[in-house]
């Protein structure tokens, strides 16, 4: 047997798989172990903000690893300390603490038990079309088919639609129109649900996994004003988009937003040690120097996770990556994929900002039909792409492009002709079909 | 203002608090900034299984982060493949696969959601006095105090009561009838819900955190054969107990029980890097081969973590260190803290096994009546412990002992003369009060 056997794999009917063993890793690349390397242009779960092996993160790593790879939460810790302060300072104004955890997941779980404890109040809004995580109340608030495995009906739970324009639920012709329903729908379901009964609002502050969709320019302040006018702690979950992702710090920063209580994970170390956390706002802090916070975990503040953020960060400073991110979707990935999109007749939308985009493949562009989940055309795609060299995140209709925040204008390129080519075979398999 | 301010910390109010910041450990130690050495007799919250720096899981991180930091789950890899190996090698018969999460609460939240898929009920029955977790799940099966505050009534969670001989629910004078009265206690409960009602009994094989409680001989057995009986599916909790803890690899070894699904977490690789899992028996495996297992999370299986996984294990193999664990209960910590038990009056009760121990202390031995959570007395034990630069973890009022496996004798010396020296303390704040 395979040893990969004796792995139970997340998202996928257990069994042999044909997927290539990965052994090493370098800035943008994986290498197999038959020596193959692939160009990673959606930096694994959207998480490697900084690629493999980046020299600065491996050396932090290492020198805390010959010091101190771990400590329990009660103990103080210089370099705990030290991560806290660097991804305070990046965050925006008034988010001045942070409770660590080892994901996204356990932060979103934390961040609702706080406004749930601090308000009094049970409900959660959320909405259709997002991911949160896969813990109870994470997957619950989930807004995507992902949850419905899952959905055992969460009390509390509500939904509500986000706005996006390819897809208008609000009849919008135009983002501006749809980015204004939105709020004026959302404003409705707060009044009919009462605002004095809702606790938080959850949010990517640009959906992430669930279709890559930029809010209107607006929508995100008009959110932020309403949970201000009706007591609701804001929640932004910056899991996929913090720490550099669409070209800012946080996604939140386009509208100079500053939520209650903002999630990260991934990005703030590339995922080199399972780190995440909660951002944690004046309002929410204070309720808890009064009580104690009645929850923990084992590995909250993580000396080596730590270590890992703070030399993710300080080499993200000396290299000035979220600027790098920005000019990828300005100068050269944004333009490069706007070029497919024409060119090709099976892509329907192309969304994106800084380093996170997603083509959404339809089998006719005028009616907006999505390619089936699974169907032959997907499969094509995929197996073209990897025939290629290039590891993509193919969810339902949709390649998410995400590379690595410092790949190279080179591979960049590199990347849109393999991706060029497999959007030719996509689009010959629909005029075979 | 002190930088530890800036980190949000569990379980506690916020703001300044005076506790050592540590920067180094080694071996059963850790050294604070001021250079000052502390003896860790807790190891940590119960998971430097190996203590601090151990060469060889230090040596397996460094020589990974050299080579491949993190991948997302989909691909495969070398190292996650032989931690599987490693850890299935070791595992009680019949749990063939692993699924890697980042800790302790993941892998109880996906063992339930799997329990709850395989046999289509609702319901999972979890004892009073027992710790599982913080997310919403596993806070809800948490049968102590520390789950009140987040209990927002989870639908389907059905608490008992299990074996206690020390403070007794079912009057039972003798640890056996304690056991078999505690069996008949969870089969009414069983009959009484409804056994086609019941997906999964979630139970530390010993209880952990919420009081070292080692079950009578037959109980666990007992648990099993009514499960299986049932069609429940039986989850061991093997968080804190796995990985030597108790003497054995896990705790319910010392019964050759095998449950159907086994949750494990901190020995692992004594947390060196945040992981955990869920081994998975053959029932739910075969589930999970006809259709996809609809959940998963961004660093399951992470290399990086998976390597200290392998170093440790190879350590503990070629160090014996289970064995040094029983060695630790019989001959050394064991008679040593039986001596302190009997000598002290505030000490009502002696529970544990292998290297995982309790002492329990009280106003009054005859009465039992335990000694205030925070009170003057328990508060005297820990700063008289720190002051002799002893750490240990006191959980209301209990001092839980639980050394790294590999301490030396003279260390367990060395920190049971300071535990005696602090016994003295409370013994004299008592007869003062």
């Amino acid at each position: 047997m395979d040893l990969d056997e004796l792995v139970f794999h997340p998202w996928v009917a257990q069994g042999p798989r044909r997927v290539p063993t990965i052994v090493a890793g370098e800035g943008s690349h994986v290498v197999a172990a038959d020596g193959r390397r692939y160009l990673d242009f959606s930096s694994q779960l959207v998480f490697t903000n900084l690629g493999h092996r980046h020299p600065r993160v491996v050396a932090a790593i290492k020198a805390q690893a010959d010091r101190l790879c771990t400590l329990a939460p009660a103990h103080a810790n210089d370099v705990r300390n030290e991560a806290a302060r660097l991804i305070v300072e990046v965050a925006p104004e008034g988010l001045g603490h942070v409770l660590f955890t080892t994901g996204g997941t356990e932060g979103i779980e934390h961040a609702v038990r706080m406004a749930r404890l601090v308000t009094g109040r049970p409900k959660v809004l959320a909405a259709y079309r997002s991911y949160h995580g896969s813990t109870t109340t994470s997957i619950h608030l989930t807004g995507d088919p992902r949850r419905w495995a899952s959905d055992t009906g969460a009390a509390g739970v509500v939904h509500f639609f986000g706005p996006f324009p390819y897809r208008s639920v609000f009849g919008a012709t135009t983002p501006e129109e749809e980015g204004e329903r939105a709020l004026a729908h959302l404003e409705q379901v707060i009044l009919q649900e009462g605002p004095t009964t809702i606790a938080a609002l959850v949010l990517e502050s640009v959906t992430g996994s669930s279709g890559v969709v930029v809010p209107p320019a607006g929508y995100l302040r008009g959110v932020r004003e309403l949970c201000a006018r009706h007591g609701i702690v804001h929640i932004a979950d910056e899991v996929l988009t913090g720490f550099g992702r669409t070209g800012a710090w946080f996604a939140c920063d386009h509208e100079d937003v500053a939520p209650d209580l903002l999630v990260f994970a991934k990005g703030v170390n590339s995922g080199y040690v399972p780190l995440g956390g909660v951002l944690v706002g004046e309002r929410v802090y204070r309720a808890f120097t009064e009580r104690p916070y009645p929850a923990g975990l084992t590995y909250s503040g993580h000396p080596l996770a730590c270590a890992a953020a703070v030399g993710a960060i300080e080499a993200m400073h000396e290299e000035d990556t979220v600027a790098a991110a920005a000019r990828l979707g300005t100068d050269v990935l944004g333009p490069g994929l706007k070029r497919l999109a024409e060119k090709h007749p099976c892509v329907g939308d192309l969304r994106g900002i800084g380093a996170l985009w997603t083509l959404e493949l339809v089998a006719d562009r005028d009616a907006g039909e999505p390619l089936p989940t699974g169907g032959p055309q997907m499969t094509a795609f995929t197996k073209a792409c990897l025939d290629r060299d290039l590891l993509t995140l193919v969810l339902a209709n949709r390649v998410h492009v995400a590379p690595p925040l410092n790949t190279t204008d080179a591979d960049v390129t590199t990347g849109l002709t393999a991706l060029d080519e497999a959007l030719t075979a996509v689009d010959a398999e629909l005029r075979a079909g």
